[in-house]
């Protein structure tokens, strides 16, 4: 018998006949022969409509406060599905995050999980009951007070609690087929992944594509579970992130390059004139930490020889760029620079691809697409499975499709590659 | 310092409004210098809105899953009202039922409090910090289920957690003023009593009177706590419901009659043609014990010589009623009366005062009132401190007037009384 542990989003279970559907298809898993354990989001808009709530009575409310009303999203989803499923005659358990183990530290609104004690899914389990968990929330270790995990929480949930109850997979439902080679909103073209690693999905993630979470994919990765991420409304296989080795040693047609992901929701600020001195840009950067502002790519300009000053650039959310330039203007005077330049106009484009460690030659090809396409580039940055650039928003849709075009992913190629590799 | 216990009912916190008007409340009773403890219910139609959406789901929902959708409601209105006080530059912090230390044992959706352990409310109060609870909910013993406490729950939250607390005071804030001596929506005339003791409470409270719950009566009674019933709506003190010996020894004026109650919710089913042998009643009321029917008023018929047969007459709630029949009807053979006769077109009329311990001609004069009015009385019961009268459901109203109105009830009588007594 197997352990599998389901994840459904918000918009699976977003209103009742969704809950229904998903009580089914759980029940049909469960069925099948497996133990079940489920991880469900608040339902719809409920967690949007709770902080509306919020707002009308506190413009800044408490941030525990806002944890304990925003897991209520959780527990009604969790409660209305352990109902569908009692009503398909099947025993159901709902849970709260508390509950079922989830232990975090104590940062209301992005805590992490740092334990996770599933004795009462396990009892329940042991009885024969399918397990309903409510995701994106915990309880502080020492407090005892409700937390819940920030962004993409309910993922993270799933794969922790696999991971602490040794689960065989752990499937992640939305309302997408699969992890795709690019956004099929830009590339029509666009084909579902079947396999991809640990770390090409976390390049994807931090790269900016959604389906997963960054912590979800490390956290899988640490422990070795393989996610399978499918939708909720087919039966179609997904996508499954799984180990490398799983990967390299059995698909002998594995691409050289994964997908093609872009990120809208960065900004770009240019420390314009520091002056060209040990330690000014660690000061730079240093002040930005201190704000708590994550720096993704940095690019630092030769300095010019006649005035002894570079301009150093880097990109950062958006949504962190007025606290930044704040942070960076109390120290005009002390670093000495001129000026500061913001501009959020801009996207990344970034090629993903394990394959790319033994293929030279992608870097030029990944530059090449993008020139003839007509974009200029502004900045880059690489890992050793990743290139990402830089370029202007209103470029951001004609580079990936002439990326994914470049390396061959658009669907009706790959099909040709794939039939002339097996001899078809 | 004193340490005050505040319920407010989902009328009072129904919207934003709502929520900062009752911020402003609790924090002027901080500000007054108390410790304060604020158990509070769902926001306005929470629950039924959560009830809907169970149906929608399950046409049979397991209570325990029920348990858990329902508690979502307090959890927001909870989370709301501390970020409201936040707001006001004053701590809160709220609490479920289970991190309050309500335990209660496992009967879903209509579990007793066994205990209150509330160690982290005392901890928070010490720490200078307004405490929320979320009324009507607990964690049940051993199994550690979210339970629900039924009817009047979060007013015996307040209750029980203010006698755990030893409070010097439970206020219990509606939208009314107090206690009357009749509905006024009956009795235009009707006055707030200013004090009433708990008995004279619970026999209002089991005669209709809607404004507090016999349960949350008789743990206060048994705590010898007093119970302030007011209006979050004004500054107008309430109803005081405090030990007997607190008001006979000082109010010299007291009224023998504190209050006229009825009650619109009960039917009366009559078993017709019992044979007059020993233990027949008994198998009755056995059966409808056995199927968890609670039995108000009964009568016994004088059985007639010539038959050998006699009617047994008995009152319970309209809602109870089909089952009632049902079980009364798979006994037939066995008892071997002649039929059943239902009535939901009745009602409940009843006279309760301390006061009619010693004085006598109380029944006399209530029964007048009532004859004089044109009611004819089909039912009568009494205890000590009460006499209830059944009459048909579209005279209620008339004889609640009459009898408010014999007993000098009625405002302006009242206040000739207060002045005369006073001597002015």
């Amino acid at each position: 018998m197997a352990l599998v542990v389901q994840k459904y989003g918000g918009s699976s279970v977003a209103d009742a006949d969704g809950v229904k559907r998903v009580a089914q298809r759980i029940v049909a898993t469960k069925k099948a022969g497996n133990d079940v354990v489920v991880v469900v989001s608040a339902m719809g808009d409920t967690t949007d409509d709770l902080i509306d709530m919020a707002e009308q009575v506190s413009p800044l409310p408490p941030a525990r406060e806002l944890d304990m009303l925003l897991t209520a999203g959780e527990r009604i989803s969790m409660a209305l599905l352990a109902m569908a499923i009692a009503n398909l005659g099947h025993e159901a358990r709902s849970f709260t995050g508390s509950q079922a183990g989830v232990i975090t530290d104590g940062t209301h609104g992005k805590a992490k999980i740092i334990d996770v004690t599933p004795g009462r899914i396990r009892t329940a389990l042991d009885e024969g009951s399918i397990c309903i968990v409510a995701g994106f929330q915990g309880v502080s270790q020492g407090t005892k007070d409700i937390t819940t995990l920030g962004r993409g929480g309910s993922d993270t949930t799933a794969v922790a609690l696999a991971a602490a109850l040794d689960a065989d997979v752990c499937e992640i439902y939305s309302d997408v087929d699969g992890v795709f080679t690019a956004d099929p909103r830009i590339v029509p073209a666009a084909r579902k992944i079947p396999r991809i690693s640990y770390e090409e999905m976390l390049e994807m993630a931090a790269s900016g594509a959604k389906i997963l979470h960054l912590r979800c994919v490390e956290y899988a990765r640490r422990y070795n579970l393989p996610i399978h991420v499918r939708s909720s409304f087919s039966q179609k296989e997904g996508t499954w992130v799984v180990d490398s080795s799983e990967i390299e040693g059995t698909d002998m047609e594995q691409a050289i390059i994964s997908g093609v992901a872009h990120d809208r929701s960065e900004a770009k600020i240019t420390v314009v004139g520091v002056p060209d001195k040990v330690g000014e840009a660690a000061a730079i950067f240093t002040a930005l930490s201190e704000a708590e502002i994550n720096i993704d790519m940095i690019v630092q300009n030769v300095s010019a020889a006649s005035t002894g000053r570079t301009d150093i650039s880097f990109t950062l959310p958006a949504t962190d760029g007025q606290t930044a330039l704040t942070a960076l203007n109390k120290m005009k005077e002390r670093i000495g620079f001129e000026s500061l330049r913001y501009d959020d106009r801009i996207g990344k484009v970034s090629l993903i691809g394990a394959g790319m460690r033994s293929h030279p030659g992608v870097t030029a090809k990944f530059f090449a697409a993008i020139a003839d396409a007509g974009v200029n580039i502004e900045m880059i940055s690489t890992s050793e499975i990743r290139i990402s650039v830089v370029v202007a928003q209103d470029d951001i849709d004609t580079a990936v499709a002439a990326a994914h075009r470049a390396f061959d992913l658009d669907a009706d190629q790959v099909e040709a590659v794939v039939y002339g590799g097996t001899g078809r």
